[in-house]
């Protein structure tokens, strides 16, 4: 069943639910106007269904391989590599003076998202190349910025992000890769990393490594570590690729999904990199790049999502099984039905909190304010882990739709399943996430979760009169929030916080989505939107009671038995 | 890491937990001793560790494949398959007259679980097996028990079921393969069945096939159904192999896991068949050898569970990243440490449910008491459901634990997500068996439920002055499940029972892992077993109450949507 770039979704969440007059008022964005954004969206689904969409089944059953040192992606990737370049959406939110269109991470967001619904494994080297782009134009030297934005904006060069070592996976900190400086401004690295996506290939003509590694003398921990842009080719004076860098692809993995994806192990032996950034200030600028990549891999997980439920829609729709006063097909039986109404809820949830996060990046950009930038911090581990619960969620309720055939791969059911369990994992596991939320994005004491609350609980006011019941259960669960956020912060110790991170976050999510779904019913009265709404708040809203109950528990149980009497 | 039966645990359970001595009382199982009991499961134990879990991995990566018309099994899975018979393994509860061992369906679970957990592809062989078994015993003549069940029993030959075929799914009754008698007391069998497991192969000299077909003329529906046994080899009278039937395979899936069982399309061509049970009595005896099946599958989902925790544990114990007060591996870690008391608790949870399922059934079988039979058709669908929902759940928690080598398949933790993912589907899915739970099993108006909450809460009480709060929590959820009970049967629509089928049927679960865990808490005061309980309490009973909410809601807001709506 052909995939179909949900633009009219975009729309209806940028036009209507998100306040993207904000956004265009502001001088960075004024040319994204609604016309501009319809534009975009159009052209790009247009892309995701007649290009990228048939190279899904393609990268599963013919993945990417490392013959002889060169790594050959999946038949037909080139060709869809090469639409994502000359469309110029690796660069939409990139600076104009270099190529990028400069338009709200709103627009990216929305993209990267429908291209994950094509073509999950094809969509990594975009969002790669993104955050490599976004790291550069904001740490690299002029230098750097002039020769290596332009090709990595066109799509002529790809970008990879090189933190992972066997040793130092969330601890990042204990990474050993060494940079020696070469007394030219240049320096050599050497080391091993792994889990590097789309470390090498041959859809374009160069593979640029930024990779994390440590000045001689440097401290111990995340304070000693820099960051160096390491080309696989040495760009000449005129931008033309040179002589071989120092790195080469010691093996691709073999993956539960994603096969079109390569997974590579890098090793590095004196390979010359340029430092990106101040010395030691490696991790700074690599958060510049993971925060957006983190928002990204929550949209991969909405991207998949939308393509599983539409898959399974189709299926449902076409799959005739026993009967019911409501047809014949299986769509008519009232657990299907449940079934197929979580997955497109959930995925307007989702959806919704990612792009809210999208659009407080945008304004922080173009304000300079810190509200905007703290309500994109606050935001970013939720679209990322809720995002990818949700593509693991709704793809495991495709399968279960499909009934046997959800088993047998032919039909791409188990694809998405398989394809999407990583995002849970890469760019911060959803418990680093939680961890993050809970700890870091809590320093101020709760004050941005308490100013979500207010908004949430404002919006449930406004739907009073309209929607009594589902404001109701909106305002409810927004207090029971309140009241487990005032829990959590109360802790100092922040393992009390941690034994409880996981829930606390799903549950923020949880009633965030309400939030949204009760604009949309206002916005849709009596329509689709408030039928869908109503079905959220009383299937999926209720979750968020039992989870937050688990969060005020704090460490005790968990340390209680000894790690002897767990493994017994 | 090595798998390792979990022989102490089923002990515990059988010892402590489930009343064996009532077993032991009766004529049937008089000889099921203490003794015994641990006989039999240290040596299947053994078995399981030292034979077939090596094979886990080699039926992955070289999976069943069809050679010229003949299945060849992965490397060593003959040799799987003689130990298993040999064993003894597959006749536990089998007929002595035959061969059998006559023991309760309570150790053949117990086997059938570790067997699972060491290699679920291999072991639905001798599951499939054990079900043709009990319904030739049940239905069959005294000439074809005397001449199958023998070979059924030592393995020499293996045994099928063949109910579904394209068109026929959930919906069994859509079935259309024809059997027409021959005059002699035989039948010709023609059409396609679809998904047979173990359908065919090169372990045993000879397959059979129980086949659902209709006779000539029978009515549209369930009800015109008969069971035909059709070998894939016609017996000679000595009992040796003669001839080829008519029946061939056209193909085998290619599936997410489970690669090293063949799950085969047979074609039919009038291939000679043996009537079993009456005319048109072929749904009744089906549900003999299904019911046992359930149970059996839902053994599969918690065998996979204890092989993924094991598994994770000793990935946790190993792998070094961050410190924490508590240590220096990922389990000292909260998060990690809650995802794997969840595994551990969630396995103990199902266990214990699966286990009194199967003393039910035993009881039924010994004493011929209607309220046991009650009890065990109650426990059925719970256990197949919840015990391949925690097998799906840990398996995906798992992965979870072990971070970016989660994603890679050398480790083996994704393979127990691909391989138990079917068991939520196959033998009748976790929707069909909810339903099946609110239907037919509530047609006592709730008795049977009734009882069950009666006696969990008497075990509240009797727990009350030890451990209170635990007590007060499972008396508690047993009371908001007895309200929404009540609320159920009071529906005579059965489409707003179906409407909460699922969330139903897992927090029954939930509440009934409850009951078993406070029963274990009170067995070990202040040991592991009551931390692990309180863990439970603490962290994953909770979940029953808002499921139970979204139970209480009935049809309406699934069908207020149109599907033209839905699919938008």
């Amino acid at each position: 069943m052909p995939f179909h770039a949900a633009v009219d979704e975009y729309t209806f969440l940028i036009e209507h639910i998100l306040d993207a007059e904000a956004l265009r008022q502001t001088d960075k964005f004024a040319e994204a106007t609604s016309d501009l954004t319809q534009a975009i969206l159009s052209e790009a689904g247009k892309m995701c269904d007649e290009v990228l969409a048939p190279l899904q089944r393609a990268g599963d059953l013919h993945p990417a391989r490392l013959e002889n040192g060169v790594v050959r992606t999946s038949p037909g990737f080139d060709e869809g590599w090469k639409a994502i370049a000359e469309g110029g959406w690796i660069g939409i939110s990139a600076d104009p003076e270099y190529g990028g269109m400069g338009l709200p991470m709103l627009l990216t967001s929305a993209v990267n998202e429908m291209m994950s619904g094509a073509c999950l494994s094809l969509q990594l080297a975009p969002l790669m190349g993104q955050g490599q782009i976004e790291a550069l134009e904001h740490h690299a030297s002029e230098e750097i910025k002039a020769l290596y934005l332009p090709k990595l904006i066109s799509g002529e060069w790809t970008g990879t992000m090189n933190l992972t070592e066997p040793q130092a996976g969330s601890d990042v900190g204990a990474l050993k890769t060494k940079a020696e400086p070469n007394g030219d401004g240049t320096y050599s690295i050497t080391g091993q990393k792994i889990y590097i996506t789309w470390g090498d290939h041959d859809m374009a003509e160069n593979v640029c490594h930024l990779v994390l590694a440590r000045l001689p003398g440097a401290p111990e921990g995340t304070k000693g570590i820099s960051l160096f842009l390491v080309p696989k080719f040495l760009p000449k004076e005129d931008g033309s690729v040179g002589p071989r860098n120092g790195v080469t692809t010691v093996s691709l993995e073999h993956k539960m999904g994603i096969h079109g994806s390569p997974t590579a192990v890098l090793q590095y032996e004196n390979a010359r990199g340029w430092m990106v950034g101040p010395e030691q200030g490696g991790m700074a600028a690599m958060f510049t790049m993971m925060n957006n990549a983190r928002l990204g891999v929550g949209c991969q997980g909405i991207g998949v999502a939308e393509a599983a439920f539409q898959h399974a829609m189709a299926y449902a729709l076409e799959r005739k099984q026993g009967k019911s006063i409501h047809g014949f097909t299986i769509a008519a039986h009232a657990d299907v039905r449940r079934m197929l109404m979580a997955m497109k809820a959930d995925v307007f949830a989702a959806r919704a909190i990612a792009l809210s996060c999208a659009m407080a990046i945008d304004m922080a950009e173009a304000t300079g304010d810190a509200g905007w930038a703290a309500r994109a911090a606050f935001l970013t581990p939720i679209a990322k882990a809720f995002g990818t619960e949700v593509g693991i969620r709704v793809a495991d309720i495709g399968i279960q739709v499909h009934g046997g055939m959800g088993f047998v791969e032919e039909t791409g059911a188990a694809q998405f399943l398989r394809d999407v369990r990583v995002t849970a994992i890469y760019e911060g596991t959803n418990g680093i996430q939680a961890m993050d939320l809970v700890a870091r994005k809590m320093m101020d004491g709760g004050e941005m979760a308490g100013r979500m609350l207010d908004e949430i609980e404002e919006g449930a006011e406004a739907a009073r009169a309209d929607l009594p019941d589902m404001a109701e259960a909106v305002w409810q669960a927004s207090e029971t929030l309140r009241e487990t956020t005032d829990w959590l912060t109360s802790k100092e110790d922040l393992t009390d916080r941690f034994a409880g991170a996981v829930p606390y976050l799903h549950a923020f999510a949880r009633v965030l989505g309400a939030h949204f779904h009760l604009h949309a019913a206002m916005a849709d009265r009596g329509g689709p939107r408030e039928k869908l709404a109503r079905f959220y708040m009383n299937r999926l809203l209720p979750e968020h009671a039992s989870l937050l109950e688990t969060v005020r528990i704090g460490q005790d149980d968990l340390y209680a038995m000894d790690l002897d009497e767990l493994s017994a």
